[in-house]
């Protein structure tokens, strides 16, 4: 079969993924976020700096900080520098450096409050400096605190995708298959999934990207606790239906997946999303159980470093053509 | 046709928007807020301060804390002053002036905890307004904490709205369309859109306010990451059925507009809403596509300043009426 | 009629409130909250001090911070006391109630982490307390901090209820009417109702309570900025159906309502409650109207001091029986 | 009647609960968390150290804090000891251990910013690195700030669940009944349960778990303030229909219990979840009741204490079979 085949795609495109069919390249990247670029309006409008600050590493966050505390008290360093430094007491006059240095530190001791004392300002403009910089410490300070809780109690899914989809025998059929497991101790329940699929098909000689939604065997789960395999059967009712393993590979295929869940510790739902595209289905597989019991019987064991493990399988030419 | 033509409209008044018809001037304001001014109650009771505070400009959010640390520190600094400057070591008792400005610094220094010490209390009124000026201190910065935590992390949907909305062709027919993106790095999924109308009309000689819910071909979409354009068809069941050019311009028409999405950041439902009145609403006019895919067709790109952009088209001279 | 006539009320009992038939008293109080005591347990496990800590009056909550700051405070200064004042610097040693005065401050400043270091420790011992109290200070505004913070944005519905509901004409027969406003300037959409009814009736020589859902004109609107008059008419499926004026003042009635409407500020849904028993439901009476549009038509003037104004009215004898 | 007569249950094996048929131990741990071990990934990874912090005791969260205080202090105050005591003014130099001492506190004094100043820094790195302790002195007390806020903001349902679950007599027949009472001053309404049962069978000669939705005779209340007693009426639709009191003890049955209601205070819903496992189910017994009307029948009294109290019964040999 050809690459031509898509266009008799029977089933009704569908689905509204709020991605118009001239949308170019994937859709939603890994990560779960759309693969879109803005222009117009000016960047500092078009950033919320406080998404931005939540979706740092951690590292950077900490260097931004640390980096800021330094530039601010450079800046203070050198008002309190031209303001002179004889309106400081307990300064080291020896050189230049040396005053700046104290300078300097005059300032961090400021903008922290510590305050130490041994070198206070005298005069009224080093004073109102001070004055200020302690009022503006505070004020960063106040800001970090709610970046800082902002961070970690975001509500997170914690989960974990398998890195690939399968197309494996299901009920004298085939299905398409993934999976996903919660890889931390939060405690995930009412768990349900959408599938969608993007198949880009040639429709009056122009390609485009139609839409539809996969219908899967078990769309909601009680508790996710342990690792949750999402069934999507290739029936009469999928776009997939008479696929053979060629077209699998050179169709342009696009699964976007949402998973939403309620967090019983932050009893707020949380939504986690991924897709997967041509390159990452594997057809004629099986995924490999991932939990067991423990050897005493008493509790249950889930090992996430399986959770991309697979056994080949065979499957007719074309799925869904039993 | 007339004005008049208006009290025929055939469809039922049947939204229930929580205006009564004998309200008066634009029901929702550009902005999405209601048109309704309170009396009664004090000013205090009808105010909540924290709402306040969080939709106050940054700037003036800003300048109030400048301005609330500058006054407590004056009120404070004529405590000291009154209790006398004696009971307070290292002021400059060279004039009064000093005196006060040192006492001022004092305060400033205890109020922000920095506490240097080269002013520091020895009586016991001194000692006892400074234990509590740093107890004050401390709460209030503890709110100001609060108060910007609330103000940054407070869920909204950032989604630019086109300034008019238009009677465009649309399937042999005519549609008012209006069209609405996401400006900034948030995450939108799940988003639905509720659009009413408010239609003046004359009921036995007395002119009052009907309300419609329009339907719209797409209410609801997976992704909010592309510009999204609302279509409500003008056919039979449309209350604007039968409406001409002039009638969209002459009579007094509020479409009220409210999006609902999920910000996968935040975890949280947010809504924006907003309103278009009689002459916000372009006859005869079609959108311009505000997306295209960037040069290397990996991925899309969204431009936002096209999003008032649109171009002119012929329509019948009553719209619905083909 | 007499009392024993409400033991005829056709309509099913079903509706399930959460009280059982032989709770006693009002079940809603007045605030919205359920009329229950709670024994057993011991009182620490059965008050959660956050619930208690935001429930608090705003001057009892700040009354009790300054509390707990002075005690904090004086049992410092004590342990201080005992270590022995040489083991502070600058502590005056006049007389033990000053050397008492100055080991308190030095408290104060060290929990507050002011520190002029007028008063500094030296020995071993009291440095060991110093670093103690100024960690716990730290904690001490963490933790009232977050209570400020969870305090004021904790979200409220700010709604009120009309003190009184009517008995009132309605389509030609009769309904049960209240009303609610929003007060403050936050910005409810999505509003809807619920109303239950508990009506005391004595099946087989018991008196107890029977529990209705009653069913009401409009129990959704999209804006809740002007006033919303909730009306439950009094037709053959109602409880109420047949009641005289007699019936409605000696019968133990208790309407139980709940409001519930999405914060746009907040982004939350928020809950208000109230109840009405028998002596605050006025027979024969009709609100009159509550807001109007301003001088200029240009906006709608809500009068909030309205909300509990009516004009009486006459009803048939017993309602429900045209 | 054998074990063997698990085996058929006629009820369809139809719930959804996210374990599979090859879990082992108890699915649910008393405490609502699931019995499930996670290996691979890291240990890192798999915790999310602020659903750790949340889930800490009181007592072990502050101890936490104050052996991080210690270490911090003693990390730093080698430091400054490395960099030479003469870099510090006012150390009490009389032998290496009071310098150790001084030099300790002098970290405390500025990790808590409280600087006293009777120790200060002079030199270049005395200077460096009290002014990164001071800067990391903050964040980390804005991280504590965080996590108390995050720790008693955390929404909670605050239920006690009985600790037995019963097989009680019921309309003639039978049913099995749990009961549950909030136990602290929250207000929680609009609650409703889900409960689960898994029950093992032997299915071709193999031992797996099945899954079973079992109805309850209410399972939506409004009003949660007095204890809601959960039934669940073994009739023919019942995977308990036909089982003998022997049954209930022989077979491993686990019963998974979910109650979600809304938390008026912090306006959020909130999730408890428990269990019941065969030596958990008391056959043949009936609960007493456990609220009454004060003396003067003015308010609900709910005794806490009596939640697990129950008076025997006697029920038929097989429950179902009347």
């Amino acid at each position: 079969m050809t690459k031509g085949f898509r266009k008799i795609i029977r089933q009704k495109n569908a689905e509204n993924t709020g991605f118009g069919n001239n949308a170019s390249g994937r859709f939603i990247n890994k990560d779960g976020l759309p693969n879109v670029t803005r222009t117009g309006v000016n960047v500092f409008n078009r950033l919320s700096w406080y998404h931005t600050m939540l979706n740092l590493s951690s590292f950077r966050f900490i260097s931004y900080l640390v980096i800021a505390y330094v530039l601010i008290n450079l800046v203070f360093a050198m008002i309190y520098y031209m303001i002179g430094v004889e309106h400081l007491t307990g300064i080291d006059k020896s050189d230049p450096v040396n005053e700046f240095i104290d300078v300097f530190f005059f300032s961090s001791q400021t903008f922290t409050t510590v305050g130490y004392g041994r070198i206070a300002p005298v005069g009224f403009m080093a004073s109102l400096v001070a004055t200020f910089e302690a009022f503006l410490g505070l004020l960063t300070f106040a800001i970090a605190t709610g970046l800082f809780y902002g961070r970690f109690s975001r509500p997170r899914a914690y989960l974990r995708f398998s890195d690939i989809a399968l197309i494996a025998p299901f009920q004298e059929s085939a299905a398409l298959m993934f999976r996903v497991a919660p890889y931390k101790n939060n405690a995930l329940t009412d768990a349900d999934v959408i599938v969608s699929a993007a198949i880009e098909v040639i429709e009056n000689g122009v390609t485009k990207s139609n839409f539809y939604r996969l219908e899967t065997q078990l769309s909601k789960i009680n508790t996710l606790a342990l690792n949750w395999t999402i069934v999507h059967k290739i029936d009469e009712s999928s776009p997939f239906y008479g696929f053979s393993e060629d077209d699998f590979k050179t169709t342009d295929i696009e699964l976007i997946v949402q998973i939403r869940a309620f967090d019983e510790v932050f009893s707020n739902t949380v939504v986690q999303r991924s897709s997967y595209v041509t390159g990452e289905i594997v057809y004629g597989a099986r995924f490999v159980p991932m939990y067991y019991p423990d050897k005493d019987n008493l509790t249950t064991v889930l090992d996430l470093d399986k959770i991309n493990e697979y056994q080949n399988e065979t499957l007719p030419v074309s799925v869904g053509n039993k």
